[in-house]
């Protein structure tokens, strides 16, 4: 089977993969998308497992203490996982066949191969899990699975980004309700990523420091805060596109979560407990997508900053939006935090 | 009242309009959207003239002539009218109170005053006029509306740009279902459209000729091709990020819609209506939007190429496009225009 292609537009620096692997006829799309969710058997919850392809990597308690280990390729798969990542079954971009390098993945300059890895992480046995109510130990090993897949994705030759994130509701496109994220890693750095690494370099030559301090030290003095500990400050930004968006940005500067330490990587889970519940509570359990932007080159170390960015859905993007790049968003930053504020039980 | 604000993100240049005069607490988000859509009265129906502004401009039959004119600014509005233009109730851009330059616009980098206009073109007297299905006479006229606001709303000295779009459906974000498209004029030339006029610029001086010029010509002869006539070109774009996505491109050169001729725009019409009849027909009449790209600046004139493009709202955009700017498309460009192709009936 061929890999998937990633087309790039005529004009645009903006690329798509053209998904065969999932290609469905045009009429197929006229069926409702809720029909997908009632899926009567979960391929996600325990005892189900070789409904999927082997995990890749799971965490399972052994004697009280948390160990790393895989399903084997061939043969019965472990049912006793905490946390379990597996290969996404209808792939955006696929592994190699043989060894590639990047010149094999170009085929022209507007076609490549979708040569990479799409997995799906699922964050709990539990089916119904929610971050926003999770046990934090639960919690802090699905950010551990995060930082694990980052490790082995991004040490990949063809691998140039890794793209983590999460779906929550069926409209915010989670066709799955069991709790899950997804990692994808591609062979380019992304456009989104890239003119944000581009952007920080340059205020970072201009300024002499990383953008996302200054951005910091400006809202936790500002409107604009919604919380703040000793190692993290969340925030709705700016010029939040989104109604209620908000980040979790770490206050010690890096430019990815290779390197947390284990007290950061509690408190990034407190956080993202706290802050995903605080707008549960607020607006009645709305769908969102959340992602981490952060760099892997070491170029960018001293000018990019990872973070989080929370995309509440509570809003459609239409023909404006989409013919201009313009967005129009009708809660103001100010007021998303301030009722955000109020929410957040830290 | 102040001037909805429009802010520019930290680090990329894209605007957000922050529109607090429609502005809402963060609770009132938790409500079904569909809710809206079932208001008992619809203000754009016949009869109903006087829950809107007065129109800016609608097209009347007198003595069997297509008459412009408009509502007087205090007093009766008309209701013998055939395609209606108001001022959106909730306006995104305002017009300015007294005479600014762009100056007076910014008030600094990153906060302009979101200045410029947004309008409802109510395109039939009859509520459930549908584009796919309506006479092609009065899908002039909706196509004449736009090119009159078009030339109205671009000569004003803080306009730079005009977009004129659709949303079809409530899940496209059309949350009055009576027929209807949107005018909005803003300050500033959009980011997409910019970043299009630039690369067109780019490959004009590079090659000597239009990039979309070029377009038509390798496409036409290929399997993106969904139909073709005289005056007009229907293809499905080689790096569609949405499934069923076309486009219609002028084959007669032209930055954009001011000077249609006759012929062009019953033409245009005539495109508009048997493409979006075949997506109406192929997956049983599925939400949409369309926007036109064009561009107003004379230096434009030769690299830029006036299009619309149609985005079947058939997939969600989730957590990966949301951070990454990369897509995934799971119907190919080639099957939906093979697709449309056998559903269209020119």
């Amino acid at each position: 089977m061929p890999y998937n292609e990633l087309r790039k537009d005529y004009l645009f620096d903006r690329w798509v993969v053209i998904a065969t692997e999932r290609s469905r006829r045009p009429t197929d799309l006229s069926k409702p998308k809720s029909e997908a969710a009632k899926t009567a058997v979960c391929p996600m919850c325990v005892g189900n497992e070789n409904m999927t392809p082997p995990a890749v990597m799971h965490y399972q308690k052994e004697n009280g203490e948390i160990k790393r280990s895989q399903d084997p390729p061939v043969g019965e798969r472990s049912k006793n996982w905490l946390v379990r990542v597996i290969p996404n079954l209808f792939p955006a971009f696929s592994p190699p066949k043989q060894p590639v390098d990047e010149k094999q993945i170009v085929k022209n300059g507007c076609l490549w191969d979708a040569i990479g890895h799409h997995e799906v992480i699922v964050e709990s046995p539990n089916h119904d899990e929610d971050p926003a109510d999770a046990e934090l130990p639960q919690l802090e090993l699905v950010i551990n699975a995060y930082i694990d897949r980052l490790k082995e994705l991004s040490a990949k030759p063809y691998v140039k980004y890794v793209s983590i994130f999460r779906n929550y509701g069926l409209e915010a496109g989670a066709s799955l309700s069991h709790a899950h994220s997804q990692v994808i890693a591609t062979p380019m750095v992304p456009a989104t990523i890239q003119e944000e690494q581009k952007a920080s370099k340059a205020f970072y030559n201009a300024h002499g420091k990383c953008v996302f301090c200054d951005i910091i030290e400006r809202e936790t003095k500002g409107p604009r805060l919604v919380s703040e500990d000793e190692d993290f400050v969340v925030l709705a930004p700016y010029a939040s596109i989104n109604p209620l968006e908000f980040w979790i940005i770490p206050k010690r500067h890096a430019p990815n979560i290779l390197n947390l330490t284990k007290p950061e990587i509690s408190d990034f889970a407190k956080n993202l407990k706290v802050s995903l519940k605080a707008l549960k509570d607020l607006v009645n359990d709305p769908p969102y997508n959340y992602g981490f932007h952060l760099a892997l080159d070491p170029e960018d170390q001293n000018s990019y900053h990872w973070h989080l960015e929370v995309y509440p859905k509570l809003a459609i993007w239409a023909g404006f939006e989409k013919s201009t790049g313009v967005y129009i968003n009708t809660v103001t930053p100010e007021t998303a935090a301030g009722s955000l504020r109020k929410t957040v039980k830290l």
